[in-house]
């Protein structure tokens, strides 16, 4: 039995030979459904299309390795499906390591992706030292997803538009008639985007002086605290909008135990639209930083890369949304 | 500067070398405190241990994989960390595949990590074709950890009490008053387990005409829809006891539907302590299943067969403990 080809691909699909290179290229130019279409059809046959590309160069080991900040907050788990269906589709696989076990342990947390020779590095949220990456990045493609922190020469980076996302907010619930609004802010790159865009829009519609913000730590301990000092203030905000989800639920904790109810009393909105912002005993309002599109996109930059393009690092910010889920009301 | 050494380690730590050596073995003989000295120890001094065993055998690539069930239901991340500890000490690092994304793309989950030759397999979860394991087996040390599933020969199992654990549940509820206990049962030998041990300890009690037992596909809106279906019959239960916390937390929001109180109404108690039982605003009454010692002793099985040990599999079980928070209180 001979190996399938892009052609039996594109039969079985019911495409042409191109679209089907196309989506194996991670374009964007090819609509969900046809890609869909492709990459189960590849699946079926058990297409790997880099026979050709792998017997050019004995070393690769067709892996690639995904460092995980932390993870204990598993907000990252669709932008492995995203990274996970565009890399096996060019026959490749992913093996993970947990930055904050490795750094526990006193290892440079890329060591033992490294030592097994990836063939390239995909670092998933923000690490301490980013600009550690720059030596491998001189060895290996990088690329930077989830994190807007600035990379080192030669490092794409892939995120959701924090600007775009913290707006969103912000406008929902000035539209919902609430004046007095309050921030949970974090920290990092993230942390700022989100703060600075989220003031600018209250500026933009003449709240500036209703603006409230209080750092965090992004913690659900961190979120509780703050909104317990904030709605002890003597002009009590109608609505938080917390830094992420961890934080909002610590706000909806705060909330209950002063007696508010949420959204009647208080509306609070997070960000990441992570799996406890979907829970039903939760059903926050919430960002969705379209994870799935952000891991595609990463494993593009890096297909780009092994096929030698060599640029300059660049940033692709993808498009958030905003899920309007029960924590969000009238003002009252 | 020479490399430190076992002296080194035991100086610094303030014990004896026996004892030093004890640790890094994973030994139980060693009280907590005088554990967490000796790994600090070798940690701050960047103490490798296994310099000699490696020089052994130069294919070791001094790599440990670990195949996670599914990323998305975080249970396992003290069993991480206490495997993480054991395996750094011994001059080992971890590398992680998720188990989930390489069904999907039609893999056999271990590939990734067998073909980068690493030296041992963590199996973390349940798989759903354990006897796959056996072939795996044959090349390198395979551990179960978290999963009580029959495993191939030569295949060793680590995992919490299960039956201990739906006694500790059982007996609290009733020691509370509850009489009508309804129980939201799972899959699987953990499921079979929790509910076999559930049944007999209401037996024990007199209360197996009180028993109520539902199935559950183990997820949020499974707990969910079947705790709607319980609090609907004529004769409602005081308590639900579901097969994981997941499934409580979906007991959770039916019951808020439903316009009962927890734990006025209805007591519930979850399984597995979860990061999401603890958060505050669930503060959900649960078992934790000592992950950190269960991750612990896989890494400890796992040791013994690289040094040699050649033995039949065999089952160990970490015993659990109650947590009880909010979720809990007397019948009404």
């Amino acid at each position: 039995m001979r190996p399938p080809t892009i052609r039996d691909v594109a039969e079985r699909a019911g495409v042409s030979k191109s679209l089907v290179s196309l989506v194996l290229r991670g374009s964007d130019q090819v609509r969900p459904e046809k890609r869909e279409a492709v990459l189960r059809a590849a699946q079926e046959l058990g297409y790997r299309p880099n026979a050709a590309a792998r017997s050019l160069s004995e070393q690769r080991t067709r892996t690639v390795g995904v460092l995980l900040n932390d993870l204990r907050n598993p907000w990252f788990v669709d932008l492995l499906d995203g990274l996970n269906s565009l890399l096996h589709a060019n026959g490749l696989q992913m093996l993970l390591a947990d930055a904050r076990l490795n750094r526990r342990t006193g290892q440079d947390p890329a060591d033992p992706l490294l030592d097994l020779r990836v063939d390239g590095l995909v670092v998933v949220g923000t690490l301490p030292d980013p600009a550690a990456l720059g030596a491998v990045a001189e060895r290996i493609p990088v690329v930077l997803a989830g994190s807007r922190e600035p990379a080192p020469p030669g490092v794409d980076i892939v995120a959701g538009d924090d600007e775009r996302g913290a707006r969103l907010v912000a406008e929902h619930l000035i539209g919902l008639g609430h004046r007095r609004i309050a921030h949970i802010a974090g920290y990092g790159a993230v942390g700022e985007l989100r703060r600075g865009s989220f003031e600018a829009t209250m500026r933009r519609h003449g709240l500036a002086d209703q603006v409230v913000v209080e750092p965090s730590d992004m913690t659900e301990e961190g979120g509780y605290r703050t909104t317990v000092r904030l709605l002890s203030r003597p002009e009590r905000p109608t609505a938080v909008f917390a830094v992420n989800d961890i934080a909002a639920i610590g706000a909806l904790s705060a909330a209950e135990e002063l007696g508010l109810r949420v959204p009647r009393d208080l509306s609070v909105v997070g960000y990441d639209n992570t799996s406890i912002a979907r829970l039903r005993h939760v059903w926050l309002t919430t960002v969705d930083n379209t994870s799935h599109e952000v891991g595609r996109r990463a494993a593009r930059c890096l297909l780009e890369r092994f096929e030698g393009a060599c640029r300059e690092g660049r940033v692709q910010l993808a498009t958030p949304t905003l899920e309007i889920r029960g924590s969000t009301a009238p003002a009252p």
